[in-house]
């Protein structure tokens, strides 16, 4: 509705109520023009009815919506079902151009608004996370380990010499696979036992750079977010090393955009040394669907060379989202968000604690790791070899998911490197243990539901023994097998002979 | 509703009516069982009603949409907005694990069926689209460059030492782009003319491959769909040398799936010598939203390895989208889209023939290629050399997308690779032409815009031979600096010196 | 999106584009524009993009969208479901006033806007179907028996000795209620029968008027569509006889807005007689949810007196529906749909000849009604007494909804009348017979599926006479009695005692 | 998704994942299960995944919905839009049938379900909000007004005499209107007053029915909810009288649910004496869009004539919108919306008690009024005849809804009955003054927003006497004029002439 428009209107409804209306107008026009002018997410979340208005005004703007276009393209933004041109808010052009997946799009003027102000929010919701003097970001349609793989083949022109990439392990899947998939031999570096905690080997690592040579190294690929009792890098120091040895450095940030002390780090790495880029996920860090994450980093022109490595066009989907999702909380929103984190972290480990000491387990001793906690399982280990995964089992029959059972010894192979005592980040740790975590969007409701029925699993345990009769029936323990690896995260094929 | 439902209630509507309901209910039921049981997409297309329902039943199987679950992990399919909850119909786990972007996923069982069906559909089309031999596919959250970069990447492992990728020139940045960001090194095999149409040139392919030495090659990466004058690449002799030489083969199929002709010589390439892939585009053969594609091939194997070559989890929104598509047009839908296709190409031509006559240029004789025709654009280029860009903006500001000017003797650089004639696909074609394609989805109505806006922007330039005056004034004329490379599709950068 | 705000995305995206963006608003912007200053149906259709941005701006123009509104009034607009609000488009204030269905309300500018445009447009509509001297009208959230006695109630006002309305019989239960709801006595005119058409008896009604007091009557109210073999009333007779005894009339005319015929009479019947106001239906003749109707009339001044008789403010649910469905449509789609329903009204009436030729029966002959068609069932009837309302609950399970057979001699008592013959507008027709109809929206495909079923219903009852054997079982029957109300449409307690 | 689909999906997906989200199923199918077999308003909120699934399912099993189905009647369900099919969920047969809105279609099973549930879910919170005993109830799509129409248009029938209806004086035109609609004549027993407070005569009622004689008499229209000074009616002592004179009782609680003071007078007086209906309106009780009322009362068959007077079908929509609200809510939320509703209520009356102080004015001292709040404008009057309206144009404009400024001495004349001293329920109240309402869904930041919007405003009149200039210019008064019908909520027509 334009100024002539309401005017018109005018002929039909009183003009004061016209007037009216045209200023109710105007103070959704008045957040959508704040965004646009500040590039900033506001602090207050907009209302649904500013959000829709918005997207639909960015719609029309793109040709595959103009009433008179007529396109005689490949790709023209057609739509053949209507399903699903509404659940895009027909939006259909995706993000990017052939050449960069930043670049504005002519035939799509509102999808290549979508796509800027998307990276731009996004970029103030990093500083405001902690990351003050990042450069640049950029969304990209793809998980955190694609995203990895992007960065190192961005890395490999400029390096093209270099073969390795130095890895202080830990046990997850697809930051080991993004090595791979970039075609370079991942160099894991065994982290040291701390306390209870599992630390970065700071002297092994710089061994091995002047064993192999800085010109054949790649990057150092560290990690902030993960499970405890592994916590994260020491990032300040594998930053100055960096610097020192020239070497570039790529930090695996997951989900830790949600941790103030993750981002910390970052923050400090990039202060007092070297830090490329760092990847997080969008799903974990901002509560969206999976399937999207940010690349950013302190030299804007290198970012910028990421973003014109992905060839092609990419999916708005997971940028939409982000904007949707961050609009409607406002970084008051986000932040109160951060808050209630903190707090059920808080919550939750003092829960566990109190639960540990019943059953004479302890929680693990893990104070750098500011999300996952860890509580030892040992009594459970020696009453059976099976029972540590029968725990796990149990749990998520029992519809509670996220918990994982970590048993001793497993063996894993993942692309042909063969990791000893698999998903405790180290060959052999001290003791079978259980994780959870406390990420953003739980609630003090999970953690009780969850201790609830972790107590009556491990009372489950202890009558057993008492009465030697086995848990659950065998038909059950049949399928168990598959459910085993759902209670097991992202752990597909599981060697249960025992490494000793 | 399940049977003690229906039977509870009875007690407030007659059975009768309520078994009437039931019974209703059982055919939507029917057709979703006849989905899951043969994979196939069904014949006739589903309507909105049963394809809600189905995704609806699959969303409840999710773990994030149990009511009694707790979730303690770091990824649990929280969703923070209900806009964002809603247009992703609670679907929030994505697709695939971190191992393996085809895998099934234990905390999402719906979203593992969807993207099970999904590929499985999928194939069930490019069967019928005329691969009757192709063996397996996934669906993948990338625009088809990052997939063809995905390819590469797994061929590296099988082939260590390749470090070339021999490509018959296509003027086209992201497939260029996709090798490069691969890490390889494209080796540009110049087309042939042979009467208007620029085509595979076998010899000088042949004597790369000898000069090179086939165990240095990583693939040779032919076309099939492309802008005419150049046709699809020479499938069913490519593969036959593949064979020859042991070199795989991966063909971009970007817009292929519409053309029969294009899925003939696939298979026939494929029955003959050696197709290891064929990657296409979900958005320009399906009228979805930008950002994903499909990775097929022979060799249900070597996609597998492909798909495990994708680290991390992956956005089902692409997924999503294709499958609501299909099930809503059914087999019958989609081949009466490929019909209509085939139809507007026959009449496109026809009124681009009488309209070039009519200005004295000509049509472009390119019968090899399916779905883009040529019209040569003599007069306007010896009218003046900024003519023909001109002509491309004056489109693009009358709402005509798709629409793609060739001036002659463009130069541009990619990735320190620089092309002559660029756009053209050859170093020096006989004159600047236009171009425009019958793509899937356009109507006769289309084209019927297209061809009388087309006339009248060249009745302009016709006036201003005779009068000697300016088209569009000078402010305009800055303007279409930036309005030009959106006539010019996806060329951003543009060198307007003459090459000669 | 203002014009400040286009001029600040110009920071973001190239002017070029956003300028092109701009130009794509503006063209959405002048079809509401045209809308509003004609208060015309367009032509040619909306899309679904353009409707929704309408309804979305019109949303935003009332105070419950107002980012800074506080109400302290017992309704403000408050809606507690998110689902609710959403299919709602957010416009919660409803339509009209305490005094006034029509009335604007200063809380509601956007509410009160979609009210006058709707009555303008169906206005339009009514025009163009056939009543071009039609001066006003109104949507009514009422069904058309209960807008029927809206208008008896004003009528009152008007003549408060008044008792009586004049009814020329039609066997459907609301019309008839509504004279009884409104606190009248029904003089019922029993039809002649003419041909096998049944017929307005007109002596009979006059004879009425001078026996009872025309000062004594409220009104004759007469009816258009019906099902055969009842066909429309008499109109410009009746019209005639109230202009000479000065009695109003009130013209039922629930689904024939679809029908030329229909509109014809009543256009004739204003034009030589009088016609105070003509009731219709929004679901049936515009395809939209049940709930709605329009009261129209030839002189704006009763029109309003009616719509003022409304007390308090209204659901705008229908309004919007049929407002949404008319600009979806155009006059355009609709003047189609009704050519369609002309063309489905000959295609049935062979189909169904056919047919009863096969059984020995015959298509009646009422080329007076547009709409409804009846095929006599007397060997059927012959049969059995029973048959006949088998048929009918066959039919019924067998998915035909709308099929309607009609019984000699049943006996109905609404509201303490009895009616003899009940169903078939006539104390004794001359054969049992099946209505079916063809309305607007039905296709050929619905036509020749029920002639394929009833063809095989029929073909069984034949079987039986052959064999003896009954029809479907009996524990079957006892269902049927529920489902037999079905077939006979709405009719609830049927007395099968033959009357003679 | 039967049981025979989920065995199929283990094809696909682990049989123990599919279990699970089989599990998942159940859980929400138990929900339903629960709503149908109790007909009760579940204790805790479902969420909008359970809602939306419950509302498909019965969406399917309405014969429009039948994929086999062949409609050949005149009302089939079909709809021409689908923005329109969706925003009803394809719910499109509307409720009720021609002899009764609360019976069973047999063509719609589903929207039948939805009608019976909505009115037991309705019941049941009548129930919990106060009147314990309530024995039936049904909604119906039409506003309070209109409700009230239809309840006297049902007596008539009882008491075919009665001619008057005595109704205790509250200023609201549709109430006034409800009776006038009917046909009746509204017998106006002016209030009396104690203390600040407007209260039934109840003297002068017992010698009005006296005077004209109980079987003259249609019923007493007696009302809960209204704006204060007035307060509700002394229902109890009513309810006797009725019982003694054997007159029929119709209360108005408009919005009185809300209020379990208002409840508590209902349920006493049905207890102690007679009461034959009370009507409710849905927006105003349980935030929904406008356009429904609930009918009530004690006695099953009386409530049940009600229902079968509305002749013909209704809207859906309204018992849709309640029935989504309360599923979503629970009496839960409910309950807590109310008790909420009470603690605004107090906050409000110390807000303004504050605030009349600061200007010398007072908060009227309105105990037995417990939704409604005035303050004086006893000085702002005296200032000038023109303040206190301009008062509430000023707020209007300030995005103030909902307060209404009531003149003294306004003449007011509805259906040729004239109101002195209209909007203040007596011919000449002490003082001028300003109302404002606690309803339920009002929020603390409401009542901040309202007191210090107020206070600017009163803080300007103050200043303007001491600086003698005038309020806001006088061509923004010509609009006023518009605009104040807008803060005096529902009177259209003001006489400014002071009436003494």
């Amino acid at each position: 509705m334009n100024g002539d428009n309401f005017t018109a209107c005018e002929q039909l409804v009183s003009p004061a109520y016209v007037r009216q209306g045209s200023q109710g107008r105007r103070t959704h026009e008045l957040l959508i023009r704040q965004l646009i002018d500040t590039g900033k997410c506001p602090e207050s979340g907009w209302d649904e009815s500013t959000i829709e208005l918005f997207l639909r005004e960015l719609s029309i703007m793109d040709s595959n919506n103009f009433l008179g276009n007529c396109g005689v393209g490949e790709r023209e933004g057609r739509v053949a079902s209507g399903l699903v041109a509404r659940r895009h808010y027909r939006l259909i052009h995706g993000i990017g151009r052939s050449g960069d997946i930043s670049a504005v799009q002519p035939k799509a003027a509102g999808s290549s608004l979508l796509n800027k102000l998307t990276n731009s929010v996004v970029l103030n919701i990093i500083k405001l996370a902690g990351v003050r003097t990042v450069a640049s970001c950029f969304v990209v349609p793809m998980a955190t380990g694609m995203s990895l793989t992007l960065c190192f083949l961005t890395l490999r022109h400029k390096r093209p010499k270099a073969k390795f990439i130095l890895w202080p392990r830990i046990d997850q899947k697809s930051c080991f696979k993004s090595m791979i998939t970039a075609g370079f031999e991942p160099v894991v570096i065994e982290n040291v036992l701390e306390g209870d905690e599992l630390r970065t080997d700071l002297l092994t690592m710089e061994a091995k750079i002047q064993e192999l040579g800085p010109e054949n190294i790649l990057c150092i690929h560290s990690t902030t977010s993960c499970f405890a009792p592994r916590v994260p890098d020491r990032l300040e120091e594998l930053a100055l090393m960096c610097a020192k040895y020239d070497i570039p450095h790529i930090v695996n940030n997951a989900y830790g955009v949600q941790s103030s002390k993750c981002m910390h780090l970052i923050q400090q790495g990039a202060r007092v040394g070297r830090i490329d880029a760092f990847v997080q996920s969008l799903d974990k860090n901002f509560m969206v669907p999976v399937g999207g994450a940010i690349i950013a980093g302190f030299n804007e022109s290198f970012i910028q060379e990421i973003s014109k490595m992905y060839p092609g066009r990419a999916s708005a989907s997971p940028s939409l989202d982000v904007l949707i999702t961050l609009l409607s909380q406002g970084t008051n929103g986000y932040k109160q968000l951060l808050k209630e984190r903190k707090d059920t972290y808080v919550y939750l480990a003092n829960e566990l604690r109190k639960l540990a000491e019943v059953y004479s387990e302890k929680l693990l001793d893990t104070p750098h790791n500011p999300i996952s906690l860890a509580m030892s399982l040992k009594n459970l280990d020696e009453q059976s070899s099976k029972a540590v995964t029968q725990l796990g089992s149990m749990l998520f029959t029992r519809q509670v998911s996220g918990a994982r059972v970590v048993p001793l010894g497993l063996m894993q192979t993942v692309n042909d490197f063969t990791f000893k005592g698999f998903m405790s980040h180290t060959n052999t740790y001290s003791c079978a243990y259980l994780n959870a975590a406390s990420a953003i969007g739980m609630k003090k409701q999970d953690v009780d539901l969850f201790v609830k029925r972790l107590d009556k699993c491990l009372k489950t345990f202890q009558k057993e023994i008492q009465t030697g009769s086995g848990i659950e029936n065998s038909n059950q323990n049949a399928d168990l097998v598959g459910e085993l690896s759902g209670s097991l995260g992202d752990v597909l094929h599981i060697d249960p002979a025992k490494n000793n």
